[in-house]
This record gives C-alpha cells, sequence and structure tokens, in this order.
C-alpha cells in the first residue's frame, strides 16, 4: 500500500493536486488529503506530476530479425522503459513462414515471461490460408488479441499484398479487432535496393534513398483505402512523414476511423544522421521507416497536437554494433532498428511540452491514454483513477539529465539521442502497484510483469457497425 | 442527496455501470455499488445512461436583435435545455454600439438571474477603443469572463474589421482569454443583400444567397490567419460548410490552435428549406450562417468524429412568426435565429450515435466536456467525478420521441425539427444537485440557475507561450 | 486541293477568322483572303469554325476482351470517328501473356490497315522479362512507339505489380517513352467481386459497388508515387473520380509531370444507370473504371479547365448485347466496355463549351492539341497551320443533333448517350488531306488511314533529365 | 525588312527550326528557308533560340510612391528591358486619392510617351464613387485599357476594402475587364507594423515580420472568394507563397478561373537577405511582399510547371540608395520596390529551363504566351506567327554572364541578383520590327514604344457567362 502525497495528478482530460491511494496492484482512491492508511507507505510527490505510466506500443524485444537477434530481451527492455516511466508495452508476435499464429504466440509468451514489466502483443499476418482465419479468431477469443499486424514492406519476408491485407483486415473487422500497418511500399524498397546496390552505393547513406518519403506516403494511403472499402478501421504505425500524416488527415476529415503513431526518434532526429562518416554511427540509425528530413517533423507535431496523430512509440530494437557490421558492405543487410524505450517519456516531454507543442495533459494522452483507449484497454492502463492498475509515474517536470549509452539501462550499445539534454524526468515509477523505481534504485524484478488480455469490440467497431447499417454498405 | 443507482455512466472517456452519488450540488462519489447514505434519494437509472449535463455554448437568450427581442428568456430558454439534458448555456453579452463592456455585462447578468439552469457569458467586442482594452481586463480578472466574440458579419451593426479583430485577439492573449467569431464576411453579405434586393428578390429564398459558402470559408480562414500570426488561439462558432471545416483542418494541421464549433441544426437541415412555398415556414429558418446544401453535412460530422470540430451548440435565438413578420417584404429584415436548445442532445444522439457517426463517448465530448475544456471549466463540468458539479443527465438510448412544437417548453412557436421521431430521451436531469428534470415533471425553478466564472489561462495558454518563446516569434 | 474559306480557325491559341489551303495530305497555308490556286476545289465555312480533328487517345477497335471480341473494327470504329469529328486514334497492343511485345504489334499493325483514319498504338506491358526490356527498346527505336500502358487492375489477366510496374517506368524513361496507366486496384477489384458474387449480388448493379472511387484514388496515387521515385512522367488513363483528379493535382503542385484524360462519358453519365431495372440497359453500362456518383464530375470538368486533366479520350470498346450476355448471370462476365468515338466531341462542345466549362481554345486543347503534345506528335496533329496533317474539322457550334444508335455509325447496337440533344456539329471533315466527310456524305475508304509514328523524347524528358541531374537525384 | 534565318523558333506550343520574315513592325512570315526578299537584311540565327519578346506584366516606372519617384523611367526602364529580351510592360496607372481614373490614364500615357519599347495600363481603383464606376466603361471602350488593379494592402493609402474590391470587380465583370490583386491583409500589416515600431525593431529585418505568408495567404483567399461569389475572373500579381498558391491551385480545382504571377526576385531570392548586416543591402531587398524563406520556391515553380501559375513579372520598381535612406529609422518608411526587368528572362531561363523546371516551350508560355492570353492581346504578343508584332528575340541558350549594377541599364544603383551567373543571353532584339538591340549595340530609340489597346471581353469572359446563364447563379 502506497500513498502518494502531495503531487499534482495530470490525466488525459485533468490536472488538480490530489493524493493517490495505491492497494496492491490497482489505484484505491484518488482525492485530496487523502488519509494514510495503516501499513502504508507514504511517497512524497511535493513539485511532481502524478501521471499514468507509459505505454509503448510498438516494441521488438529479442526478436529474431535479418540474421540477428534484438540484444534488449524482455526483462532488459522492459526494466529500461520502467526506468523512463513507461510501464507496459505492446510487442509484436512475428509467426514463421506460412507458420500458425497461435503457435507463436505462445513462444512469444514464453519469452515475455521474464518481462519486469507489463507487456501485451499484436500478432502479425504475413499469409493467408484457412488456418490464419481461424486462428485470428482464436487468439481474440481465447488469449487477449485485439489486434493484428501488418507488414507491406519486407518482400520476400513478412511483405503481404492486398489481397492478404483486404482479408485480413475483414476478418479483423468481424472479430473487432483492430489492424496495424506498417506503411512502406515493398515492392518499390526492393526496387531501389536493388538498383542502389547495383550503383554501387553500399553504404547507410543509402538507406533513406531506398526509401523515400512517397514510399511511406503510398502504402499508407493504400492501407487507408483498404480499410475504407470495407468500413473497418485501421492503425498506422510509424508515421513518419507529412505524406503519410496528410493521407490521414484527409481520411479522416472525409469521416473514416484511422489512427497514426509516432516514433519518438521520428519527432527530434533527421536524415543528416546518413551522412555520419563514421559507417557506424550512421548504421546504427538504420531502422525503416529512416530518418527523414527535418521539414517532416512539423507535420508530425502538429498531428500530435491537432489529434490526427494519436499516439507515440519507439518500435524499440535494439542491434549492437557486431550485429549492424552484418551490413558493412551492404546496407540492405543492416539489422533495422533502433533503441528508444527508455528515453521516450523525456524526449516527448521536452521536446513537446517543454517547447509548448503540447500540453501536459495531451504529453499523457499520446504516452498512454490514447494508445489505451484504441487498444481498448483504457481505463484500466492510460488514467489515475480508482479501480486502474497502479501504473504510475512520479514525473520531475524541470529536473534535468543528459541522455547516453553510458547510463542507460537498455542493453544495447549505443543512443539515438546521445547527448541530449532534456529536462523531465522520472523520480518514482509504480508498476502493477510495486514501486519500481525510486529515486535511481531500481526494485523491478524479472517477471513482475503481467500479460494484458485487451478486449476486442471496442466502442468505435459499434459505431462502425451502426454506420455501415445505416449507410447500407455491407462489403 | 441522490444515489443514482444502476446506470452506466458514460463520459468523453469511459462508460463503465456504476452509481454517482450527489451530496449538495456536488458529485460525492462515483462506483459500483455505492452504499446509500441516510436520507438519500436514491434514483433507478437501470438501463440508463448517466452522462454529463449538456453544456450549449452559443445561446442568445431574449436577445434584443435586429429591432426584437428573442422570445425565450433567461428562464424558459433554460427550463427547456433541462428538459432536453442540458444543464449549462454561455450566452452572449452583446453590448451597445461604443457602450461599456462592464455595463453591458452586468445587464445581461442582472437579466439572467432568473435562469433555471448555469449560465456563463461570452463578451461581445464590437469596437475598439481604450476602454474595451482595459474592461477586457477588468471582465476577465473581476467577473469571471475568459472568451470574446467577435462579429465579422452585420456590417454597420455589430461588425469589426480586422484592426479590431487584431487588436481584440492580441489583448484576450494576454488576459489569457479564448476569442471567438462568427465567421462571415460582412462586406461581402451586405453587398449581395443590396444586390438580391434590387433585383427584386426579397423573399426569404435569397437568404441563402447572400451568404453562400464561400462568405463563410472565407471568413474563417481570414480569422484563423489573424490568430495565427498572433500565435493565438481561436474558436471559430456555428461552422456550417465544408470550407470553414476544411479552413480549421489545415491550420490544425500545420499546428495552430483552432477550435470549431457545430449547430445540431446545421448537422441535419439543409438549404432546402428556403423554397417552401409558405413564406413563414421559409421564414422561419432564416439565421445566420443559413442551412447549407446537404453535402456540408458529412464535411460537419467528419469533422466532430475526427476531432478538427469540438464542440457542439445551438445558437438558440427565438423569434415567433409576428417577429419574423418584420421581414415579410424584405428578407434582410427578417430576424435572424432558430431555436434548438431543448432538441440538440436528441438530435446528436440520434443522428450521431445512432447512426454511428460517433461512439457514445464521442457525444458526451461533442455535447459538454470538450466545451467545458476549451472554456476551460472542466471538470467541474462536462464530467461525471467527485468534486464536480451534480449537473448530471439520465439518458435512455433507446426511447424515442417526436420532436414538436406542440409540446416543446422553448417559447417560440415552431421547431426548426418539426416531425423528427428520434431515439434518445432525457428521462431526468439534475442541475447543481437538484431533480431538475424526472420522467416529465419539470421541477426546476425560476432562478435555481448560477453564474458560472471561468477562470482564464487554459493549458493552451501555457503552452502557446512556451512556444513562442521557444520559436523567437514575438508578434 | 482544297480551299477551306471564310471560317474561324480555332486552335488551343487562338481564333482568328482566315482560311486554309490544303495541298496533298498537308495544310499548305493559312491567312486571311488566301487566293484559290488552280484547280482547288473551295469549301465554305462560313458560319463555321475550323478546328483540328479530334484525337481520341484510348480506343480499342477489335480487341479480343474477356472471351469476346469488340466489335467495332479498325474500318467501322474511325469511321465513326470521322463522322463526328476524330481523325486520329490511339488504339492498344495488348500483347498475349507472357507473349512478344513487337509480335503483338504487329498483329495490330496488320488488323489496322483497314482503317479510315490515321492511328497509332500504345504498347501493353503485362509482364515483365528480359525480352520485354528490349522490344521495349525496339518498339520505341524502330515502330514509332512512345508510350507504354500498364493495368493496375484485371488481376490474374493484364494486370502488373508494382515491380512490374517499376522496372516498365524505369525502361521508359531511359527510352523517353511515357507510361500509361489503367489505376484501379485489381486486388481489391477481385476481392469485391468475390465477396458480392458470395453474397448472391450478381447484377449489374454489383459492377460498381466492385469497384468504388477508392479503388481507383489509391492506384492512381500508387502510380504517381512509382513515377515520382523515378522522375518520371506518368500518364493516367480514364480518370473517372474526384479521388484520382486530387492526387493528380497534388503531384503536380509538388512539382511532379502527371497527366490524366477524362473519357467524354464519364463527364456526363452517372452511376444511376446501373439501377436500371432492365438487364441490359445496365450491362451495357459496364465499363471500367465505372460510372460514378454525379459529383465527381464537377471535378473533372473542373480538373480539364484548370489544366490539371489534359485529354479527353472514350476507351471506346463496343460490345452488343448477345456479347453482353455473357455476364447475364454474373456482373464479372459482362464484357467491359462502351462506345463514344463517334460522339466523344459533340458532348465535350455541347456540355463543355455550351455550358462555360470551356472556351472553344480549351476545347480543341482536350480534344486533339494537348493530346498531340503529350504524345509527341504536335504540331503535326492537334494544330492548324502550314506543315500540318490536314486533320481538320468544319465545326458547325449551334447546330444541333440528337445522339442514337438508330443513327450512329458505330457497329453496336446501343449508345449510352442514346436520346441526348447536343449542340455542335461536325459538318465537314478532312483526314490527312481528303474531305472524309462532307454534310453527311461519309466518303472515307476503307485503309485511308496511316500509321502515325510517334518520336520519343518530348521536351518534358529533357526537362527531367535537366532536373534529375540538377538535383542530384539519381534513381 | 529582316530575315531571321537559321533559328529554332519556340514558341508556347512548338520548337522547329525554322526562318522569320519580318516587314514593317509586323512578322510577314515564319517557315523553313524563306527567300530572302530585296532590300531585306538577314540576321543570322544559328544556334539561336528565336522566340517571342518578353512582357512583363508588372512595372512601375517613374511612379510617385512613399515620397519618392521609382528612378527607372519609362524610356530607361523599357530600354533595360529591351537589352534582356522584354519588348512590351504593362505598367499601373496609380489615381490620385479620389482622384479621376481617366486624367491618371492620361498622366501615365504622357509619361510614358518616351517608352523605347511598347507598354500598356492596367488602371488602380483605390476607391468607389459613380465617377469610378463610370471611367472604368471610358476606359475600357475608349482606351484600351482592360484591366483594373486593387491593393488590398497600404492602408491608408491605396487599400480598398472588400465592399469596393466587390463593387470594382462586378463592375469590370460587365465591361469583360479582368481584375488583378495585390493580396495582403493590409490592416494585419499596419498592425504588425505598429507593433514592431513600439517594440523598437525598426531596421529592414522587420519587413518581413510585418508580412509574413499568412498575411498574403489570407487575402488571396479572400479575393479569389470574392471574384467567385460574383462569378468573376481574377488574377493574383506576385504570388510570393505556398500560401497564396495554394489558394489558386484549391479555387482552379473547384473550376474558378483563376490566375497567379511570380515575380523573378521570388523565384530565386529568399528572406535571409532582410539579416544583411549593412543596412542599405537589406534595405534595398524591401519590397512587398518581401522575400521568403526558400521552401516557398518549390512551390512557385511547381505553380508555373503545372500551370496553376501563369506568368511571370518583375514588379521592377527602383529606388537609389539616398531614397531607400528615408527609411533609415523606420523600416515602414523605405520605399518599396526592387528592380527586376532587365534579368527577368535570364533568371527565368537558367533556374527554369537550365534546372529543369521548365521546357522552353514553358519558359516562353510563362514569360509571354501566357501574358498575352491572359491580358487578350494574343497572337498579336506572345506568338512568332504571320500577323504579329515582330517582337521578337534571339536567345543564346547556352551563353552565359554575370548579372551586376555595373554592367546593367537599369536607372537604378544595385541589383537584387547581383554577381548571379547565368546562362541563357538575349544576343538580339526586335521590338516592333525594329533591331532594338544588337549583339550588345543598344539601338532602341526614345519614344520608338507604342501603347498597347487591350480589347475586353476576352474567351474566358464568354465561358463564365455561359457559365452563370447554365447554372443560373445570377450575382
Amino acid at each position: 500500500m502506497y500513498l502518494i502525497r502531495g503531487g499534482t495528478v495530470v490525466t488525459a482530460d485533468d490536472t488538480r493536486r490530489c493524493d493517490v491511494l495505491i492497494d496492491g496492484s490497482r489505484i484505491a482512491s484518488v482525492g485530496p488529503d487523502l488519509e494514510v492508511p495503516m501499513g502504508c507507505t507514504v511517497v512524497d510527490a511535493d513539485g511532481l506530476m502524478v501521471m499514468p505510466g507509459g505505454i509503448d506500443p510498438h516494441t521488438h524485444m529479442e526478436m529474431p530479425f535479418m540474421g540477428a537477434t534484438a540484444s534488449d530481451d524482455f526483462e532488459t527492455g522492459t526494466r529500461a522503459g520502467l526506468v523512463g516511466g513507461t510501464t507496459t508495452i505492446i510487442d509484436f508476435v512475428i509467426p514463421t513462414a506460412g507458420g500458425s499464429l497461435v503457435e507463436a504466440w505462445r513462444d512469444w509468451r514464453a519469452k515475455a515471461g521474464k518481462a519486469t514489466a507489463d507487456y501485451s502483443f499484436h500478432v502479425a499476418v504475413t499469409h493467408w490460408d484457412e488456418r490464419v482465419h481461424d486462428e485470428m479468431g482464436v487468439l481474440t477469443r481465447e488469449h487477449g488479441v485485439n489486434s493484428f499486424k501488418h507488414f507491406m514492406a519486407y518482400k520476400g519476408a513478412l511483405m503481404v499484398d492486398d489481397g492478404v491485407l483486404l482479408r485480413s483486415v475483414k476478418r479483423a473487422l468481424e472479430l473487432g479487432a483492430l489492424c496495424n500497418v506498417h506503411a512502406e511500399n515493398g515492392d518499390a524498397v526492393a526496387y531501389l535496393q536493388a538498383d542502389l546496390l547495383a550503383r554501387g552505393i553500399t553504404g547507410p547513406e543509402a538507406h533513406p534513398m531506398s526509401r523515400p518519403p512517397e514510399v511511406e506516403g503510398e502504402a499508407a494511403g493504400r492501407a487507408i483505402a483498404i480499410a475504407g472499402l470495407l468500413g473497418a478501421p485501421i492503425y498506422i504505425v510509424h508515421v513518419s512523414t507529412k505524406d503519410a500524416t496528410d493521407a490521414i488527415a484527409r481520411a479522416r476529415s472525409a469521416g473514416q476511423r484511422v489512427y497514426g503513431e509516432v516514433l519518438a526518434q521520428h519527432l527530434v532526429i533527421d536524415d543528416s544522421v546518413y551522412q555520419n562518416p563514421d559507417w557506424l554511427g550512421a548504421a546504427q540509425h538504420v531502422m525503416s521507416p529512416p530518418f527523414r528530413p527535418k521539414s517532416h517533423q512539423t507535420a508530425l507535431w502538429a498531428g500530435l497536437a491537432s489529434g490526427q496523430l494519436q499516439t507515440t512509440a519507439t518500435d524499440h530494437c535494439c542491434f549492437c554494433a557486431p550485429q549492424k557490421e552484418a551490413g558493412r558492405n551492404d546496407f540492405t543487410k543492416i539489422p533495422n532498428g533502433t533503441p528508444g524505450i527508455e528515453d521516450r517519456m523525456s524526449v516527448l516531454w521536452h521536446h513537446g511540452v517543454g517547447k509548448g507543442r503540447l500540453t501536459p495533459q495531451e504529453f499523457v494522452a499520446v504516452t498512454s491514454a490514447n494508445t489505451a483507449k484504441i487498444f481498448n484497454i483504457y481505463p484500466r492502463k492510460g488514467s489515475i483513477a480508482p479501480g486502474a492498475d497502479a501504473d504510475i509515474v512520479l514525473w520531475d517536470p524541470v529536473a534535468e539529465r543528459t541522455i547516453s549509452a553510458a547510463t542507460h539501462h537498455q542493453r544495447v550499445d549505443y543512443n539515438v539521442f546521445e547527448g541530449m539534454r532534456v529536462s523531465g524526468v522520472a523520480r518514482s515509477v509504480f508498476s502493477g502497484g510495486r514501486l519500481a523505481v525510486h529515486e535511481g534504485d531500481i526494485r523491478a524484478k524479472r517477471g513482475d510483469g503481467a500479460y494484458v488480455e485487451r478486449p476486442c469490440f471496442s466502442d468505435t467497431f459499434d459505431a462502425l457497425a451502426r454506420r455501415r447499417a445505416s449507410s447500407g454498405t455491407t462489403a
């Protein structure tokens, strides 16, 4: 039992001074001047903001990818997240080629048992057959999965064509589950990669050339069109361009239910990193979508502030120098991914709230509440209210720190925000009612995290069903 | 003391079965299976939704306008609102030409003392001089006014030019107050009116011809540009066109803080009403902006669902047949205005939620919560939470009723929704902790309403200040 | 030798009274009050407009398609075109699956030998291999082909995926040839067709449901993105939606070279035709893209007037009742296509010029001159100038006629414009210097037409090459 | 009589090798291998392009403005234009406050008598009364004026409000004349200027701060809306922003007839010039609209290439150092204007054609042909055809020169393109049949220029009349 006393509770809706009582894994009460129950530990939050723990809806812990395995595992990755104020992740289950979704989900659950913070799973659909159709049902009905992921890129590996996407989106709609897409045109990427290699351009500077903004904007538009045909909602992961942001905004202005996620990295880092004469320095920034010309950042920030983009994530996927070396002579072999989970909250606070692009309440909305709503675990997650999971961060809005691989807790040998001085620091973090981090002391233990089941059929699905009924559309 | 038992509490964020305890004028607690305190009246809400009372941010009770006085006064108008589930209004103080803002505010407060439900005031700025500048300060500091209204239309009467608008927006920004605009190009309207009259087109069918959509789109764009120059937020009242909706969305996508309000009437009624061969039937629909071709409605609904438009209102302003007759031979003399306060909630529910354009939570957002946030009275209004004003509507989502002037409570002799069958009925309404309406029995009394002070400097103003500081903009 | 005397010569640039002297197949001189050479026939054009003969860049004469063969062959189809004022067509060579482009081109040339008016060929690329790559070179260098066509629809038949499209666009760019695309998402169409059939919706009313506007808008956006990646121009055939028009306009406003073609049919016929209770009546309108809701027509007309869309065509492809019957029980088996070549000019004049959407010069631009420029045969075609081919129509701007299958010259048993009264009639038509049609007397003979070679590397290609060089883009 | 032999004639439509025969002031014939008449001077154009002389539709020769008089007069200014390849200007008649338009036109005609090249006049409408209404008629009927100019900026001086603009646009529409607008919100500029001065920001760096892009975008949108209300065409002068370009493109895509002009200066110079620590260096760039952030240039170039912007000009208005000094302590007193007429063609060629943004034909379109068409003097001007005025430039596409005040012919002591190395040089220039400039030798004499009457009612007006008739709009 903990009583968080004297802080300013900030949620997506509201900001007010009050205390928060934690009993077991849940929040018991929220109000001014709460009494201290017997045996209750008081945590002083004077001068601090008391906010819902961050939710990172896009991570890849210990993922096997491009011949390597991401170096942060569920234990170390979630621990680093906790240090930064993130208390829940939604990771991705990636089935083997042609393989079972349910078996893959079991594998991932087994791997994730060691997580120090709560976790949930999107499950990727990478091909289509009767078993996929059926297992989507099993996952939603029996295993708390309410979202499926689709790669429009990675041709020859994870990529699905439009026919598969249509079938999966339709099936998910029946099940009340939300489809996610990685929106890049995989045919175009493959073509451009081959062309660049053929022309002898093999270094990391070729990476953004092989995936220019149009490649993302096109695929986002296509995914939106496909969802629109079926009257289904759609969620675009890691929107990095004005092109995709505009496509989302246009669709929303036409009445479609489309969501967009932005990575902390894309909000503040631009494509000049690929000009780093140090090969490794550039290679460490190889991720997809790549970093973009600075002008795109304005659109992303405006998208978050206007509500056209709703969530922030990191696509946390760590590869150390020896792993990145696999692509020394061929940029297409550099394992794609960057770390981020530990620093997302600080980066969003400093560059978002600190620079006036977001209010503190909007910060909560885009770091946790909106994500919880979209993935239908609100108000259990993403809120500070009686009955909610006691995932809470005590946030010091003015304390500063310098981000560095030398001090971070991520199991990876670099940090894309290296040297960035940020204000906004997680002083203490509660996870599932436990004081997981307290003034630099990490108390969270392997296995403390729990699997989060997410129910299907959020209200949006009901509204869409009424809309289809009312418009006579029945695709 | 009341205990609302067994209902489903729906707020802008959340939907869950729980009870609500009212103590005095406030909500005391919200939770499942609350105990019944001694002396507490239990109100059964089984099968009902328990939602925040509606806020109508745009009404004109007993307003002197165009030679007439609006027939619904603060007593009758707010009472009709209560019947429909609206528990708070924000009305408009209109100073006399060149007159004192503070004195006008005092007049309006005096008139409003008889209100049966809570009320607040936007104050119109219709000219500029030193006194206006100073009185804006007095109103914000001493009288709980945090919003000022500007008419870009009504040339020769209420209209301000861009110079006045700039000065007022700048002054309001200093004070942490939000500027509202009625966005129609008054020069163009005056020109078109004169042209139509000169051509002998004098009936109500000329009204929409004198104020085509471009007239609104232009002015909205201009107001947004002016606010943008100063780094100030802006709120566009009664957005009725795709043109203005697009202008708002573009500005928001460029990072500007712009808000848009939609009237229930514009969402469902189109401009065919002006073709009514019965003069009075057509004249009763004369309001500004006028009703629009049906295609605009799609944009308005999508704007609400996507969050690019945030609030709904009615511009409730009633004129009876004899008053409308003033314009029998000259459409420009027809007092502008339509009733709406009593039916907004039903119309929004039926056409919004019922047809799948909105979720129930979005319904709450656009009928009360967003309005309370934008005008900085959240969570006192617009929420169901301990400490909030006990303004609560028990909503029957499936009950049906037929809207009619024969049965409505508005003091006006027609209803623009006449004959519309809607599902969604306010069964009981609490206002300030009193059971104001219960199963058709109106218990609210003259003077039950209270004046609602609204503090300045919502979080958005802080963010904008940081943004200006960070960007070096200092206009 | 003919002297056209006393008419008003209208070109895309200019309108002036003057005479036109034809010598052999070419125009010899243009000027006021030309002298009549010996042996020259004088044709009186008093009160008439003297305009370049129409070019229809999109026809399918005697095309084998969906198990049928289009009923108008090169002789009858071009003759009907002449009657309506169209003097040149660009038809499509469709290779057999996996077959040779050059052989297909030879087949089509052989079939077209009987044409009564000039003809040229786009050649379709429907798969990719080394031979296609090489034959594109042969066709451009040796056979006067400067454009290649790609179907993004007709999955399992003509459709190419993005990888093929990229390769073909790149290859065409090297050759200075322009790529065309039929922009509809074939995966989506196939999915929707199967879904509709599975739901027992088998009639022609299902046709537009299987190809809604998004399906076209998406594909247009994708084709544009692909061309943009390579710095290549792209031409979208039969743009029928606001969606695709907007995609084109956006790309052009971003500096890309994108062209759009509109069919006369889509400009004036809407999707209500599919509600015809007479099966055949509805089936006769089955073409792809299908007819659209009326609101799209506004965008198409504005696109032509603003220059965002440049050309008009007909996709002339005739199937008679017995052929359409093939799809009696399955709309997907109805041979796609409608006639149009004979009436395009009249429809464009009446609804375009007559209703003030276009000036007469713009009429010439969109019926011939722009097409000739884009396909690099200007000023040989599309102009009235010394040296140009003597393809001239004497146009009566005020004469009226009623379009009907009973009187038309197309070899097909219906007309989609049946009963339409239009002003604007071709009084006399010169084709290659011959008086092909004169006051209703058709003099053109089988085989009078000639094959039109079109050179590669229009100026646009030079500009694009300089742009790529200057921007350092070298995809 | 001159025969231009062996050049490549480039017009807006066509590029071909042929000779041009000049007889008197007109072009006599154009064709390959023309015979040399007796007494005819042959000018060798081998390796050169033979193009229509440039038309600069926006100059201010010897204009009294802001207490100064522009230093280039009609003689010197037009001579400098000839050197650069510009053979016609359209200058602006600015009546005195409340004064007669016809008298002002007479004054300007008198001043312009000394021009060395052809000239015409837009006449400014700066207030509204019965005399203005009548004199617009006189000017169009008797004096060859077909365009009127309106300043939406310069509050307290030239600025008109929307009421005046509406009346003038309506009157011009009746007369078949085209309205032009300087689109900047004058109220906003005045407000921002006062604010900057009050804050002690008095240098040229304040100039762009007082007229940010929104100020132009807003006014452009407003002018377009006003024209749209009346069904009139509108021409926006000196479009310098993406904002205004987008507004124009949107209107055109909605079917409106809107035209946009771009200055050579805005295409290549950005707002960094105002950071010049040398006061005079910065002050020399003070013009309105000001130079913009570089990103706007992309939109302007794309606008020209896509045809959404049609013309290029210079707003040539010269003030020497002592004149600019008037604003040493107050940037609002710096006479607004920059030179440009001599270098527009080279700048457009080098940065437009040379960098692949424009084809040579598009270069002709945007430097002369489109202007001639819009202002209804085509094909007399802007073409190379028999009967056209012999205004011809022999253009060396590869020759280079360095722009400098040290060598230019403009009567002003600086050049905004100082030091710019450009390819594209006018070798010889014919003006009205005279060889005005030949290989650096300036032969044009004071008074050689002639006044160009421009007839009203271009085809666009006819189309608009039919459109209004057909749509039933009769505003």
